[in-house]
C-alpha cells in the first residue's frame, strides 16, 4: 500500500493537473462509466463531529475507492483544521486497499478545479471580469483555479468587508488589479461569478446580473444552504456535476422545491466536455451547480498519487494490509491452522 | 498512521481477543453507546465485484472507522482469495486517519467470535452436543471459537458430504470425537447448532429440532439467502447483532416477511451481554441471527492494532497522510502559497 502524506500534497499537485483529472472525471460520470456511491454523512454525537464516506467507481480510468472523514469544530485545540480527511484507493481488479492519501488539500483543489472547469466550457465568449463572492479560506482556491481563463480584473464581495485583504492578495498573486464592490456591480461588470460562501439565505438577487454571465455556485453543499436568488437560478441554463446531489443538497435545491425549475431542466456539465451537450448556447446566464462528490476525490486523488509514484515520493508500507493468498493454510503462534 | 498487514494478523489474534471483542461492543449496541452506518454496498459491473463500506462508532471504546471492500469472485487468477477487505480506523477525537488494517482474517474471526458470544450466552445450561451445518472455509473458524463452551462431542452435516473432513479436521484439532450425521439427528443430539452456508433454501426443518437447543444462523447475509424453516424461527426466542439488519438481510427476513414473528420480538445479543435481558428464560429453543454489522469488523480491528502496537508490529507510515496542521500557508513547489 502506498501513503502519500497531507504534507506531501501541496508540493506534488498543480491546479493544472487538478483541472485535467475533474474534466476527465466528469466526462466519464456524463458517459456513465464512473458513478458515485450512495454517501454516508453522520453526526457521530462526539465533539459534534460529521464524518462520512463518499466513494465511487470510475470504470473508465479505472479508479475505485473513497474519500472518508469530515468536519471536527473544535480541532483547533489541537492545532488542527477542522476538516480532516483521508482517500483511500483500491485496486478495482481485486479488491486490494492500493494508497491511502492526504485529502484535505486535495479537497479545496478539486472544488477549485470543478469551477474551473465550468468556466472553460460555459464562460461567454471574450470574458474578461471575474467576480468573487466570498472570501474565506476557498476563495483563494477558486480564484488560483479560475485563471485557467484569461481574465483581465477581478471584483470581489463579502459579507464581512474586513476578508476582502484575501481576494485582493490572491488576484495580485495572480497578476490582476482587483476591487472592492456591492454585489449589484459585481453582477453589473463580471463576466463569470464565482460564490464560496457558507450562506443559508439568498446574495446574488437577479436583478444584479446584466448581461451575458456564467456563475459557478461552489458554497451550496446541504440542505438548508443557498447563495442565489431562485429566479436568477430559473432564468439561467442550469448544469451541475450530479443532478440528484444539486437538487437535494445543491444550490438548485431551492428552485426545484418551489416549483421554478424542474430536475429535468439540470444538466451535467460532464455532457459538455464529453461533446453530448451544446453547454452554453444561446443562454444569457449559465449556472454550474458545484456540490462536490467523491469522484471528484477519486480523480485528483489518483492523479497525486500517479505523480508520487512518479517522482519517487509515495512512501510503500512494508507490507500490505489486505492481499491475503490463496495458500491453503497458515500457522498462528500456538501452532493451530488459520484457514 | 499505523499499518497492520494482513499477514500479521494470524500472529496477533486469537479466537479469545476477538471474542472479548465482540463481545464488548455488542454491550455498547445494546446500551446505545455505539452504532452502526448505513452500509453502502455497490455492484460496480467489473470484474463481478461488490463492492462497499461498513462503518459505525463506539463512543464507549471511542472507536470509530470502516471496513472497505467486498467480494471479487475471480481472484483464484490473480492467486488471491475473493473477499478482500481492509478496516480503516480514525481518532475520534480529530478525524484524522489512525491505522489501516488487513481485513480478511479479521472478518472471518468476528463472524466466528459473535456465534461464540451467542453461546456463551444463550445455550441451555450442560450443553454437550455441538452440530456443524456446514463444512466450508468458514466453518472451521466457527468451531475452534464455540470452544470458548466446553463440548464432549461435534456432529456435522454438509450438503456436499466430500467436505465433511474440514470438520473432523477441526474436531480432531479441538480434541473432541466428530460424527458425520443427517439433519434429523443433528437437531435431535445437538445442544448447540452452528449453521455456517450459504443456502438460499431452509435446511434445518422445525421437526429437527429436539430438547433444549440454541441455534446460531451464521450464513444469511443477503436478501434471498435462508438456512432455517421459518417455523423454527418462529418457535424460537430470537436474538441478533442489529435487528435492522436481521429482518431485512438476515435469517428472520422470511419468518417476519410471512408474518410468523414480528420484528418487535427480536431482542438485540448485547442486550444479554448488558444485562439489560434475560436471555434464555423458559425458552426451550433460542436462536442468534448473526448478520454481521460494521462495528464487529471495528472491534476486532481495534483489538489487533492494540496488540500490534504493544509488540511492536504495527508499521507506522513516515508520515501521516490525513492531519494537516493549522499553519497559516504553505508554499508548493512553484512558491506559490497554498492555503
Amino acid at each position: 500500500m502506498y501513503v502519500v502524506a497531507e504534507k506531501e500534497i501541496a508540493g506534488l499537485m498543480t491546479p493544472a493537473a487538478a483541472f485535467e483529472a475533474i474534466e476527465a472525471m466528469f466526462a466519464s460520470m456524463a458517459s456513465r462509466k464512473a458513478y458515485n456511491f450512495p454517501v454516508v454523512r453522520e453526526a457521530i454525537g462526539y465533539e459534534d463531529a460529521l464524518y462520512g464516506f463518499k466513494g465511487g467507481f470510475d470504470g473508465a480510468g479505472l479508479v475505485l475507492g473513497l474519500k472518508a472523514g469530515g468536519y471536527w469544530p473544535h480541532n483547533q485545540k489541537h492545532n488542527l483544521i477542522n476538516h480532516q480527511s483521508t482517500v483511500f484507493l483500491f485496486d478495482p481488479d481485486t479488491g486490494r486497499v492500493k494508497a491511502a492519501i492526504g485529502g484535505n488539500l486535495l479537497t479545496a483543489l478539486r472544488t477549485a478545479a470543478a469551477s474551473a472547469v465550468s468556466i472553460k466550457y460555459l464562460a461567454p465568449k471574450g470574458a474578461k471580469v471575474l467576480g468573487m463572492i466570498g472570501a474565506g479560506h476557498q476563495s483563494a482556491f477558486q480564484m488560483r483555479a479560475a485563471a485557467v481563463h484569461q481574465f483581465e480584473k477581478v471584483v470581489g464581495w463579502n459579507p464581512h468587508p474586513e476578508m476582502l485583504s484575501r481576494l485582493a492578495d490572491t488576484a495580485a498573486e495572480l497578476g490582476l488589479p482587483f476591487e472592492a464592490v456591492e454585489l449589484d456591480q459585481l453582477g453589473a461588470d463580471a463576466d463569470v461569478i464565482v460564490s464560496i460562501t457558507s450562506s443559508f439565505a439568498p446574495m446574488l438577487m437577479d436583478g444584479h446580473v446584466k448581461g451575458a454571465t456564467h456563475i459557478a455556485a461552489m458554497g451550496t453543499d446541504t440542505k438548508g444552504k443557498q447563495e442565489l436568488d431562485p429566479a436568477l437560478v430559473a432564468r439561467a441554463r442550469v448544469f451541475t456535476d450530479e443532478v440528484a446531489q444539486s437538487v437535494s443538497i445543491g444550490e438548485t435545491q431551492h428552485a426545484v422545491a418551489s416549483g421554478l425549475i424542474a430536475e429535468s431542466a439540470i444538466s451535467e456539465l460532464g455532457a459538455v466536455v464529453a461533446g453530448l451537450h451544446e453547454g452554453r448556447g444561446t443562454a444569457e446566464v449559465t449556472l454550474f451547480d458545484g456540490t462536490g462528490v467523491g469522484l471528484q476525490d477519486l480523480a485528483v486523488a489518483n492523479k497525486v498519487l500517479e505523480i508520487a509514484i512518479e517522482k519517487g515520493i509515495a512512501q510503500r508500507s512494508k507490507s500490505d494490509p489486505s492481499g491475503a493468498r490463496n495458500t491453503p493454510a497458515r500457522r498462528n503462534r500456538s501452532g493451530r491452522a488459520i484457514r
